[in-house]
């Protein structure tokens, strides 16, 4: 087959607001090869990426991630790595090709699935899809009797761990966070698996990060996350020596295998988070699972739009069944629900069966979605580079 | 002073060719405070970044950089790196942003300088600027002799040092690759100092880049050029170990502070090289050169745009006497040329002066600029984000 078309959607709410839910817009990726169809998503920023796919090219080391792409011939997973890797060298210059290289790589995998007849954790080498312990993954409230709330709510919808994050955590008193972090624990309950999410907040600086670890601890926190950004490796490693039993996770802001590689083996993770639409997509995801794995990390998605892309996120580590826990996003903005027909929730022990239907498994509802498509048209000297595909041939 | 515009305007050639040559096209940033202006310019991928500066807020901390920097104070340097930090915030999951911010950090020290009535070095804190060695930087020719044409060209221009890459480097023979260093160190004469750059182009191999090294080292080649991708830190590490006396040199690709400190602390690298126009400007760029020289790693400047460029790209370390060695880019298209008013051109020595005026010391030639200029329009939902704006007032 040949890829004969590569068509990217910018859906959004009809109001984003300045909070920390990304689930208020997507970036809905469809390639089509021959009678194949396949869908995937990128993270963040649509616009941004969109531009990255149609811009000119600057030199032979900065172009659109679409001419890479287009035409290219695709009939089995080593035709998935080789234009990754293109794309990588014809858009070596160009940022923000990472991030769209993944949409485009998750559409990739789910198009073949379909043409092969298989899930795409087959294709990827695994025999099994192992079922995920999901953990709820929420905002801090505004104050801790909100963040009580919002736990014990989580823990009375059946979730058996959960995440708090972002909110005030980070910018108040010690004090303040200590708060907010015995709220969650009392609400989730003494046998609930807790994690904090700290966001990056306090960018590189250590001593920040070390106060609060007293609450963590008492609070038998499992996961300590983003203290830190993703390349402040020397303050990831200095705090691991004194978080245990605490441990720190970390990574979703890598956009290559090799940030990914020196989160492990140089910041002192526990728990490696892969968001398969900024690293690369799936091919590239599964590699860090591979190598997480090799070196004694945990992995663990990290993914907070649609079912489509938390499909997506889960399929590069489906078979390995040590590495349970899961990001599931629970309060997802009515697009991020709107935009599939199916949808991945937890069965009667609380657990998330990865799709065994062909490719992802989750297919987009195009109605579902029209409301939602947000109209773009780029010109470039007088040309049109760009206008919003329609979504139905 | 209160931030009252940044405008951003896409330069191209009229024909961009798909060659490893980056001064076919530009973005120039101007931003306007009070009575100020001060201008940058970031490096690759224009239509991206200017998507980048005014695409829709995806969540609150994936919003257009513009949002971080229009309205913002700015009366002294601790206001350039309060800005910044607000950016890598505000922009977290924006990858583009980067780059993006690059562009603005240079103009925001531009702009400083002349209100401050200084040169933006001795803002950073140098008493002096040192003359810079500059190295003659050259595309491979196609053949061994075109590269011996070229060396003998660059000898006769009077440059001491020249650096070859791309073209065919790496991609043929190893017999085929060392022709063309054994040409260039006999067209550039015993005493000239010899780079050679791989372009990335065995991306993590250390095994092809090993087979390199006898032609490398028998030409006294002083540094082979990446390599590897900017990421790939223990194939660099590996690869540091056989190839003395020839040292290695990377770093062009990073985007961050943490990556170049990656570089320093776990490739093995003699230099370090840095490209102002996409590390995140000139506060991160000297922030790489002042812990390069805590670590005994040489710093040299990357760039191949504009004069306006290159001053920005030789300010982070112009009062660092023992860095001598500075990238010059000898065959710059006519766009990068009539970009500006003045030219750094080295004097009967060889050397290249930095300006000593206030600022960056090279302003733009709006006549010049103005036949380059590419219109671009970008509409969202119906409503124009990004029009070209005016070049004058």
């Amino acid at each position: 087959m040949r890829i004969d078309a590569v068509d990217f959607y910018y859906l959004a709410m009809p109001e984003v607001l300045d909070i920390g839910d990304g689930s208020q817009d997507a970036l809905l990726v469809r390639v089509q090869a021959g009678e194949y169809v396949g869908w995937g998503e990128c993270e963040a920023a649509p616009l941004v990426s969109i531009a990255s796919l149609v811009c000119p090219m600057s030199h032979s080391a900065c172009k659109p991630v679409r001419d890479s792409v287009l035409g290219q011939t695709l009939d089995d997973i080593s035709d998935i790595y080789r234009i990754g890797a293109l794309v990588r060298a014809n858009s070596l210059d160009l940022l923000q090709a990472e991030h769209t290289l993944s949409g485009i790589d998750i559409a990739l995998w789910d198009l073949l699935g379909k043409k092969l007849q298989a899930p795409v954790f087959q294709l990827l080498g695994y025999a099994n899809a192992y079922p995920k312990l999901p953990y709820a993954s929420q905002l801090f409230g505004d104050t801790p009797a909100q963040t009580l709330a919002l736990a014990q709510q989580v823990r009375a919808a059946g979730f058996k761990a959960a995440k708090f994050g972002w909110g005030p955590y980070g910018l108040g008193s010690v004090s303040d966070d200590a708060a907010h972090v015995y709220a969650a624990r009392e609400g989730l309950g003494a046998d609930g698996i807790l994690l904090i999410d700290a966001g990056t907040v306090w960018i590189d600086d250590v001593a920040k990060a070390q106060a609060r670890l007293a609450a963590l601890q008492a609070c038998r926190v499992t996961w300590l996350e983003e203290p830190f950004v993703s390349g402040a490796l020397k303050s990831y490693a200095a705090l691991s020596q004194s978080a245990a039993p605490v441990k720190l996770a970390g990574g979703e802001g890598c956009h290559t295998f090799y940030m990914a590689q020196h989160m492990i083996d140089y910041a002192g993770l526990g728990y490696v988070q892969i968001d398969t639409g900024r690293i690369g997509g799936i091919s590239i995801a599964h590699q860090v699972a591979q190598y997480a794995q090799r070196n004694n990390v945990t992995y663990v998605n990290h993914t907070f739009t649609s079912n489509l892309a938390l499909s997506a996120s889960l399929q590069p580590y489906a078979g390995i069944e040590n590495d349970i826990i899961c990001e599931y996003p629970v309060a997802l903005k009515q697009l991020a629900w709107d935009m599939t027909h199916e949808h991945l929730l937890p069965d009667s022990a609380g657990l998330i069966h990865i799709p065994t239907g062909v490719g992802l498994g989750i297919t987009p509802n195009l109605e579902g979605i029209t409301p939602y498509v947000v109209d773009c048209d780029i010109q470039v000297a007088g040309k049109s580079v760009y206008r919003t595909p329609a979504l139905r041939a």
